[in-house]
């Protein structure tokens, strides 16, 4: 199994800062990404974490990336603006479109924030998150490049298209969705396919587009949607949302996030959505709380210990990796260190191995 | 196999509107929810077809639905409203929110309608179907009284909470995906229990929460929520905007339509978006044919003819059930000439038998 170190979360906040603000980006600009690839760490997401660090700095090197970009409304009405991206970090602008919503919500009930030429903005919870904090709902989503087979194909069109939905509630925790539209992330089977192991059935198809459990086969073919053909749907919608309504790249015309040849042209959606709307916010906060106390005390199932909301397993996560320190994978600890070195950064010492039982699933 | 005749759809639409008005529905109020019954029929999704007639009667008789209400907007802002449907049949309620959520979208962008004190609304696909008729995006959402077990647990505690979404696009068909949240409809179990059949693993849990292929063990447990944690979430979220933001009742507090001795106070919500928001409606409409036109030339898996849009199976349904007659289970008619002579209204002549392969899946 991987080697697994702690990390004190403040240190590795410093040195993704530290690093991004080598590359030219803005000190302000530079402690928002890494609040959001951090969050990601924290909340058990490492697919999303400090593991793209690397690949945030090889883009700006190759200039497909702007680190100092200026996010522009281009269009606006009472409650929908478009944001030009300008090229920049996702985490940057999606910050800013997210605000943006906010304060179209507020004014006038429901805000909706169309983005274009925008790059890969991490998890889509870290932008709900701040909605929560603002007491609204919000709602995030990004198109991404093709690695997905539509229900009923056999070939890779539509991303692995994320997005999420927060909602803050009174005594009980906010409920924080956030999901790919594929079954599982494409990580897992690139881990099983090293290690050779088969892949369990309904995660991926072959070439041909038939089910496979071959990681490699699996690898070579493409992921599907969850839940079949509406999952395959939900992906489509995100990414008319996302990339046909706003002008972004879409589908086969966008490009990935590792070919650094090229910008990437994406684009997002982000909704908020006061609390209050349609009662005062106390009255909805305690009915959010009825809602999550409904599913907290239903019944589980077999072998399960308690009925979990969404997001209440990130949360204990954070809980957890803010206590002991963040996890990182020691080949993702050599990459980081390896582009510190690169640019006079100092990666920081771990605090000490993760026990095997500690680490996020 | 069941017998299933074919009959003329405007005399099955005239059929509805009849029995509604003897029930003391306005005749313009008949005839939308005779047009949402039928369009469901016509797309081949006869569960919410007019074999919702006799429980929709039933409870105008019993006067847990008002049959003639007054649905008014008690809390507006420039892109918000909140409409209380005064307990009128969901057809009318939800056409009127749509019709506000669309012209609130036109003056502030999107359009955001919450619909408390309603009742079943039908298929979603009907009111997103009225924003693309008049070029808006549109999106549908309805709680449901609990059916299924959230995803972890062993007991119902969501609805099969649906929801549709409609985009407009240029030459090619607009999409039109319209689903519930469950894995399947708890029809499909009932005619498997009936036949004593097993039904596919996946589909249901029994009372312990442990998977089932037994069908009448699945009817005795829950359905399952579409794409595991995924749906069950979304499920739960359809749950928080229709039911807890709008004041309706949600979760274990809503009633069967089955049961008639309460009111529903289901909720909806209707969203609008103009798609001329952010570039030319044309230019949005060449967009749109572009990424459909990808979907559909997407090579296909082993086995299947074409990739599907989201809605074009249903809208060759329609063009079928349209030329060649509105296909009715013989037990459907059954109930539906019951009902009829009840009130002294004639059921319809059948043209013939539709025959096996033309019946929708």
């Amino acid at each position: 199994m991987m080697d697994v170190l702690r990390y004190r979360a403040d240190e590795i906040w410093g040195f993704c800062g530290s690093v991004l603000e080598k590359l030219s980006v803005p000190q302000e600009d530079a402690e928002t990404v890494s609040d959001c690839l951090l969050q990601a760490d924290l909340r058990g997401v490492d697919s999303h974490g400090v593991i793209r660090l690397p690949v945030y700095a090889g883009r700006i090197r190759k200039g497909v990336v702007n680190p100092r970009p200026k996010p522009r409304i281009v269009m606006s009405y009472a409650a929908a603006a478009l944001l030009d991206g300008d090229n920049g970090l996702g985490a940057v602008v999606g910050s800013q479109a997210m605000e943006n919503a906010i304060n179209l919500a507020a004014l006038s009930g429901i805000g909706l924030v169309g983005v274009r030429r925008s790059n890969h903005f991490g998890i889509a919870a870290f932008y709900v998150g701040k909605a929560i904090q603002r007491n609204f709902i919000g709602v995030a989503a990004s198109n991404a490049p093709p690695h997905m087979a539509p229900f009923g194909g056999r070939s890779r069109l539509l991303g692995t298209n994320p997005f999420a939905v927060g909602i803050p509630a009174g005594k009980r925790s906010p409920l924080l969705f956030d999901a790919s539209t594929s079954v599982v992330a494409r990580g897992k089977i690139i881990v099983a396919a090293q290690e050779r192991k088969p892949i369990p059935d309904g995660w991926a198809i072959d070439c041909e587009g038939n089910p496979t459990t071959d990681a490699a086969a699996a690898l070579a073919g493409s992921v599907l949607a969850f839940g079949g053909p509406k999952g395959s749907a939900i992906s489509f919608i995100i990414d008319i949302l996302c990339g046909v309504l706003t002008g972004s790249a879409f589908a086969l015309h966008l490009n990935t996030l590792e070919n650094l040849g090229a910008e990437q042209n994406l684009g997002h959606v982000f909704v908020a959505l006061r609390t209050d709307l349609f009662m005062p916010t106390q009255e909805f906060a305690a009915r959010m709380d009825a809602i999550l106390e409904m599913l907290s005390v239903s019944p589980p199932a077999a072998g399960v210990e308690r009925v979990l909301a969404a997001g209440e397993l990130e949360t204990q996560n954070e809980a957890r990796n803010r206590a002991l320190g963040v996890p990182l994978a020691a080949s993702v600890v050599d990459q980081l260190a390896t582009l510190g070195g690169e640019l006079g950064v100092a990666f920081p010492d771990a605090l000490g191995p993760a026990g095997e039982a500690e680490v996020p699933a």
